[in-house]
């Protein structure tokens, strides 16, 4: 297994530099102290190979479009891709693997996008990764569809591969397992995975916890599954790869059985070699069996590095090839070109925002789902870079765009759905966190804007999938209707209580919570002109089931800065004093309490300000002005109302302000019952605001 | 498919029950105007069969400790449920199921648990039932090997079979691709899965996002996999519950394909027929299809009703035949009935805190999750119903009892682990949804008590089970290690930042992050005579890596009150009034911070008392006198330690406290380093101290 194939053309030099991996692997480790240097010994040649003999790639522009994508799924094996990177030359240097792990340096224990040039993407949560490539896998195809539609497949400047190393982790992971069965379903022929099969985990060996045939598994997801049996095989992992190229219409799944570790003599194939360092005595001994001085620490030949650095020059060609055939494009397809050149520079078109919808004042009103869904299809002619669906609940989250078509081959067209591989209503199944893992993807992607929606509640299951969007500042909006006990029937299992407050606390999301349609308006608005910077990160809108009054004196200027006042003092008030004003706070659907409850007090002599706050995370970064202006320090008396938990509000509620909120699950009843009876009411209001005074 | 196929026993009258339930299911759901009859009136025959044919059970006593266990995984059908437990005599009656959906009764949207006898488990959030049920059946071999281990298979009282309905939603569901791998390694003999193969889900035809060969898949896990053709065939349903049976070293997987809504002429096989009121025109065709008197709601013939309540005869026959030879056990076994009885009452043995450790005051300590792994072991030979493992993390999250086998088939063993049946070391993999199902599963089935371990940050990918576990007050306990950047190089992607925020949100759930390692002995204490009482929830250990010291004046009583004095103000200090008093709070790593803080105030005149906060959740339903004596109200300037978001902590803080916190996330460095670059510091505890006075 550990006998080494290379093909005619391999040299001395590639041999040399393949070890040469393992020797900065185990150093870079050792130095540090910690870290993972098993996998990436064991992957070396694989690594090697794809950056040195396959990949279409150019060090000096990580964001040619037309690149392959490379995608470390097994994020702790970090050097696997760090050491690709010195070696190919997209910056990294030596002294970079050396400061492996420590503060400030390019080399942090998992790869992180943003930080060091070549990381596509942040991973190190098991599965992300790979499921985030089935997303990148379909944005490939839609953005073909947006600028190069009529080119026959293989032939368009835009058509390239999207590579994925995984350990056992992602694979166990139920995150790769839902985004393995769509990337099946759409028959992604740009995605070939590589499964890192040592059979070693942090447990040792994992038949303590893994006996399934993986391979069959992804037979039955319907991929192209084929096996390599030893990882020193480069001839037959570059058969594979042909193999897995040539086949178009099915995602591909090679399994590479590996020794983790090798060659290290006491440590390799035990989980020791996994995540901790060899030890020096240990490290020696591989340099022995490698060749290389066992006196000397991170040695690499000049020549090693000379050979690996022609990966520049192969980028300059490759792009220089590739430059041509764009600008051919370019030529002859103008429209395609100027889209391509405003969704590169995330531009929205002039004029995009007159064709948002607004709504008139009215007491009956609509749910801010059905809002956001007229959104999206008043948007589509005018934004074809946004595209999204549902887990399963396109109806219940407004989602689809009218007329749009839905992304698929033909085979998954349904008597609902007409499917076309361009198509841009997405179908997740009942997967969110797949879900939440393929947005991301395909923001990390391209250009193109993409939405997700499922229930509130389930924000739960693709939690992993948002934090790590969160940390990236990839720009997705996630729909998320059915934001409150306002659901009714279904019960404690499907009502959101503490999902504002758990979403909130996650630096770098968005949460808006928007009190009417014309907020939901505003919102996406909002969102879409924020996210024309990369970095600004992903957003929730948190909508409702139920009809909400459309309010007088929303604002979209007041959305953009989270808290606004929509009613303000009654300046004519009698007995106008700070004693007798207090501030009434709500999102959402609880902003109507809060209007009912102003002139309830109004009634009662008690002068109140309601404040909507459709996003708390964006009030709390305004100037402190600002934040007085809204929350002035001579008004302690305050009210929070939210159906839900209400630790997000006590920092704006101080001493002696009251939440009315809902500290315990729902229950199954129609919405307006449990509005009473859990007490979210403009009495409670105005219990909680003279308790307040 | 519809062909009705009915073995020689089977009556006309059970034919008729078969059909009141469709016509209840579509009457039911179109009362309350919204709900789910499509799958209750499909899975009819398949429902009516297990609750009147197959399933030993006694509607008279749901507790039955050797009941078949039956999980609706897809809990939105639950009317399937509800009516069973109607037609077999569990307490509910026909006005129950009038009252579908509605305030108070006893047939809410989705079953719930402690609400309606012979629920088993709350479901409806898609995927969990199927996972929990995998724990189920752990539990169900675990126990029997606590209480009675030498039977030969088959013939002890503890032997029983844990049946599942499950849908393609909890088939997509990522938590049940990881739970049944899990099950297979297991070699879960026990457990018989239905898949209601309908084809349907809300987005209608479920082409449109699956494809996957789902029977291939199970098999690929290593499951005994059937299919049936139609789920109106009862003699091969109940020929594949034969079979299954009889494979007693694997799970069995029985792909049932049904049509939804059948036999609604214009709605089955429908989308349309999955989640909503049929309408009165195709509920009468219905009745008409099936003899039923079409003017008539809710119609249950006499006959019926008798002939499905003999259920109650047959279970108290089953269950006084199952008496005889349960006592004959106890008069063999007496210790193992004595072991029983307790761990039955949730009682704690006698003087089982003898053997908790204890540590001295110590500046150097010990890691919290070090701690806890003594904690394990020490109670190991004491509590033999405690027992659990890691998504494999074992070394990392310290999980592993010493000298403890691991829980599985001798097959699963490897140089590391010693597997065996009835072993109690867990080993989930990398599944750390499925860790957290299982878990509940356990906790659901039986009198033992569950615990499970991963990195606190990757408690993001357990939400969705941690959330039901709490729902239903599930005693499980989460052992989440590495709970702040103090995990050091491992960088952004590992460090909690928001966690404990997101996590105090949880209604029901308790989180606990103790101080040191007399704290993490007494939260163990705590929580273990906590979980006496079922319903006291689900509790989460947030625990160190790195060393904290072991501090003067820790208390147990203390940790059970959730917050309290650990250092008191100086009552001789000079100019002692409230003006120079500060409140420091702090939990875990940070409580020795907030020591040094007051040390460091002390030279400057400022007069501080120290908080330990171990858990928030604890300390907010302490009495107002008891939060006053820790908290008095004439001092309001406070100031809270916490590595994480400042979120929860506001509410404690009042206006003129001061949070020292992180908004935003970690990186990649050495633990010391990161707590100074954040301004984690006595420094910024005295700068806040100042400020907030």
């Amino acid at each position: 297994m550990t006998t080494r194939h290379v093909p005619d053309d391999w040299t001395d030099l590639d041999t040399r530099a393949v070890d040469t991996i393992r020797v900065l692997a185990a150093d870079a480790v050792q130095k540090v102290g910690n870290g993972h240097p098993g996998t990436a010994m064991s992957l070396a040649p694989l690594a090697y190979t794809l950056f040195q003999k396959v990949m279409r790639h150019d060090p000096a522009d990580p964001h040619w479009p037309a690149r392959d994508r490379f995608v470390l799924s097994c994020g702790h094996s970090s050097l696997t891709l760090y050491i690709q990177l010195y070696l190919a030359g997209y910056g990294l240097e030596l002294d970079d693997l050396k400061a492996l792990r420590t503060w400030g340096s390019l080399t942090p224990g998992h790869p992180e996008y943003h930080h060091t040039k070549g990381v596509e993407i942040t991973t190190g949560p098991l599965g992300q990764g790979l499921a985030s490539a089935v997303g990148m896998a379909m944005a490939a195809r839609r953005e073909r569809g947006l600028f190069d539609p009529e080119t026959p497949e293989g032939a368009s400047p835009f058509d390239h591969f999207v590579y994925v190393v995984a350990s056992d982790g992602d694979i166990e992971e139920g995150v790769t397992s839902e985004a393995s069965s769509i990337a099946g379903r759409q028959e992604l022929g740009n995605l070939i995975v590589f499964y890192d099969h040592n059979e070693i985990s942090i447990e040792d060996d994992t038949n303590i916890a893994l006996s399934e045939d993986v391979a069959a598994r992804y037979e039955a997801y319907g991929w192209h599954v084929q096996k390599v049996d030893g990882g020193e095989n480069v001839v037959a992992i570059l058969e594979a790869i042909e193999a897995a190229k040539a086949v178009t219409d099915k995602p591909s799944f090679i399994q590479v059985r590996t020794i983790i570790g090798y060659p290290a003599p006491n440590l390799m194939n035990t989980g020791k070699a996994h995540g901790a360092a060899l030890g020096t005595d240990e490290i020696v001994e591989v340099k022995k069996i490698l060749g290389f001085d066992p006196e000397q620490t991170f040695q690499v030949d000049d020549e090693v590095i000379a050979h690996t650095r022609k990966a520049v020059e192969r980028g300059e060609a490759a792009k220089t090839a590739w430059q041509a055939e764009f600008d051919q494009w370019a030529a002859d397809q103008g429209e395609h070109k100027a889209l391509f050149d405003r969704l590169t520079a995330r531009e929205l078109p002039q004029g995009w925002t007159d064709a948002l919808p607004s709504y008139p004042a009215d007491p009956k009103g609509v749910a801010t789902r059905k809002a956001s869904g007229e959104v999206l299809s008043a948007l589509a002619p005018v934004l074809p870079e946004l595209w999204g669906g549902s887990a399963d609940l396109a109806e219940s989250n407004n989602t689809t765009m009218k007329g749009a078509d839905s992304a698929g081959p033909k085979a998954a067209a349904t008597k609902d759905w007409n499917a076309t591989p361009y198509g841009r209503t997405l179908h997740f199944g009942i997967r969110e966190h797949a879900m939440g893992a393929i947005l991301t993807g395909i923001a990390m992607h391209g250009p193109t804007r993409p939405y997700g929606g499922t229930f509130l509640t389930f924000s739960d299951y693709m939690r992993g999938a948002v934090r790590l969007a969160a940390v990236m500042g990839a720009p997705v909006t996630y729909v998320w209707t059915h934001d409150s006990i306002g659901l009714g029937e279904d019960g404690p299992t499907h009502q959101p209580i503490e999902h504002m407050a758990a979403l909130r606390a996650i630096p770098n999301l968005s949460m808006l919570r928007p009190a009417d349609a014309n907020e939901t308006v505003f919102a996406w608005r909002a969102v879409l002109e924020r996210q024309t910077v990369w970095k600004t990160g992903p957003v929730g809108l948190a909508l409702t089931r139920q009809n909400v009054p459309t309010l007088e004196g929303t604002s979209y200027e007041g959305v953009t800065k989270g808290a606004y006042v929509l009613a303000d003092f009654d300046a004519d008030a009698a007995g106008d004093s700070s004693d007798n004003k207090v501030i009434l706070m709500a999102s959402g659907s609880e902003v109507q309490i809060a209007v009912e409850t102003k002139a309830l007090l109004a009634a009662e002599g008690i002068n109140a300000r309601v404040v909507s706050v459709p996003c708390l995370d964006w009030f709390e970064v305004q100037d402190a002005d600002y934040i007085a202006s809204v929350l002035p320090q001579d008004v302690q008396a305050r009210v929070s109302v939210e159906a839900g938990v209400a630790q997000p509000w006590w920092r704006w509620l101080g001493s002696a302000g009251r939440p009315v909120s809902i500290e315990h699950y729902g229950a199954s009843a129609d919405y307006k019952t449990l509005y009473e009876k859990f007490g979210i009411t403009s009495a409670a209001a105005v219990a909680a605001a003279k308790e307040s005074l």
